[in-house]
């Protein structure tokens, strides 16, 4: 049995997956190499690194082991057409993702960027203008993993939470759910507005002028789905007609946002440049979930965790 | 039934309460007179304008309401001896200095600072030292009200809690409990330390070099209870030495802290300026504290939430 890494794990994460399967020949290099794929059971890999001419090396494949979430860059119909098991990391994000959202939340409740340029000043000032996250209400568009995850920590600090999803039915850690058809109607309850939906025809400028009039005008949005959910001119538009009180962006409909897009200069807007589900952890979850699936694998069951079937993207 | 309040509630707190308890006739002043004084059954104050001489005046006084939690200020004997009942706002300051610290912790968990910077900068990088605080381990001297409450919320995070007083007997939210004579065992497990001791004898320079050495070198050290806890010379050194990763102090050992104290300039400390109990709801959050009392002393029942013993000092 031989499991070829196309990335290299730190050291510490590396020798304990070695001793732990000492029937196993791992293999880890810091890219692909054709050579290594031929001989290759069991291929772990980030994704970005395979095509179809690649592919046809990999005539021991039985399993690929994706460490990442997405997989569009994969080479579906020759994976499946070879009846080689793909799976991957789904739900990895949603912990750095949920204390990303969080850590935003409570920075701007708890007023930490204006305590920042105060220190800068070498400043003794108690006039921050801070308030409190309990008791407020979120409203979570598309309350999936990541969503609910930060539904359930949204809860623990006593806050009441809508989700909104386009059938309106039921998700984990929503007090309240909504149909999409409803929404402009939850709108002016909620304090903070945090959108996790992906990229489909469907969500694509779903949110418009009209959704920000409603809000609270003191209300968080934020995006951390996808940049094609409002058009930026519209969420400009708001922000300076100050129909909200703060937006965090963590996804923008061009990624890199342009050096001279007024949301990185606009007061009360917070730019994350995509990066709200990285962590110096991501390797060490992600061969969390590899090695039981591997010890399943190793018996014989194939009915691994995150079974992907790429003909449907997921 | 006349309640004088020595400070002005916003009107839209103040309505209600008028509304919600039209037997009584409520004065509301910027300040204390003691002409209102004389007339006054029932005191709402922040304990500050009250002493030996004004409380001559309180002849009608029954109850006096502190809208804050430490009654340093007040004239215990001369309250005592009219009988003068008095309660107060008790673990109010819970839920916003919890929102703080967790506030701190994510932002440096999750690199906001950095990332705040970036934007200054107009500047797309991904490269920000992210990582996650879920499978962390806090140790907290002090577990009390406040204590508790950052350990609920640690505990939603995935965090391992160990509670830290002088019996090390158990406390709400902690997973463990040690005392303090074990403190130095316990800490080299902590990822997260935070004291929210108070100022006594016993807790004035009861942190020193050792428990710095001892310490993570990676790991955040919160001091939200009081200055004395820790030498600053000590604590500067130890930051210095990059015996542990971060610093995030609310409280100094004389504050307001010195314009040309290192503190503000070294790199991984976080100066609050005392400021993490501050919120805007404080004046809400003490007036639904107020209002159930208010019901019970108006049907006679003296049993009030929170009932100070002034000669204790709490």
């Amino acid at each position: 049995m031989r499991i070829y890494f196309t990335f290299e794990p730190r050291l510490e994460l590396r020798e304990p997956l070695v001793e732990e399967f000492p029937q196993v020949d791992f293999v880890f290099e810091s890219s692909l190499s054709t050579e290594e794929l031929q001989k290759a059971d069991v291929l772990v890999t980030y994704g970005e690194d395979l095509n179809e001419d690649i592919l046809q090396y990999a005539t021991k494949l039985k399993w690929i082991f994706v460490a990442s979430a997405g997989v569009e860059k994969m080479p579906a119909q020759a994976i499946a057409d070879r009846e080689i098991l793909v799976s991957n990391v789904r739900g990895i994000h949603k912990t750095p993702m949920a204390e990303s959202m969080l850590a935003h939340i409570l920075a701007i409740k708890r007023a930490l960027p204006w305590m920042y340029e105060q220190q800068k000043k070498s400043e003794w000032s108690k006039k921050g203008k801070q308030t409190e996250l309990r008791d407020s209400t979120a409203l979570i568009l598309g309350p999936g993993a990541i969503g609910s995850e930060v539904g359930r920590l949204l809860q623990a600090f006593g806050v009441a939470t809508i989700g909104c999803n386009r059938s309106g039915k039921e998700a984990p850690y929503m007090d309240v759910m909504v149909s999409f058809d409803k929404l402009l109607e939850a709108l002016p309850k909620a304090d903070i507005v945090i959108s996790v939906l992906p990229k489909t025809t469907e969500t694509t400028h779903l949110w418009n002028e009209e959704h920000f009039k409603v809000m609270k005008n003191n209300a968080i949005f934020m995006n951390f789905g996808r940049g094609n959910l409002v058009d930026e001119k519209v969420l400009i538009q708001a922000i300076k007609a100050d129909e909200i009180g703060y937006a965090v962006l963590d996804v923008f409909e061009q990624e890199p946002l342009a050096a001279n897009s007024p949301l990185w200069t606009l007061p009360n807007v917070i730019v994350s440049p995509h990066i709200s589900s990285h962590s110096s952890r991501y390797v060490e979850r992600s061969l969390n979930i590899f090695k039981p699936s591997l010890i399943k694998w190793l018996n014989g069951d194939i009915d691994l965790e995150n079974i992907m079937d790429l003909s449907r993207g997921y």
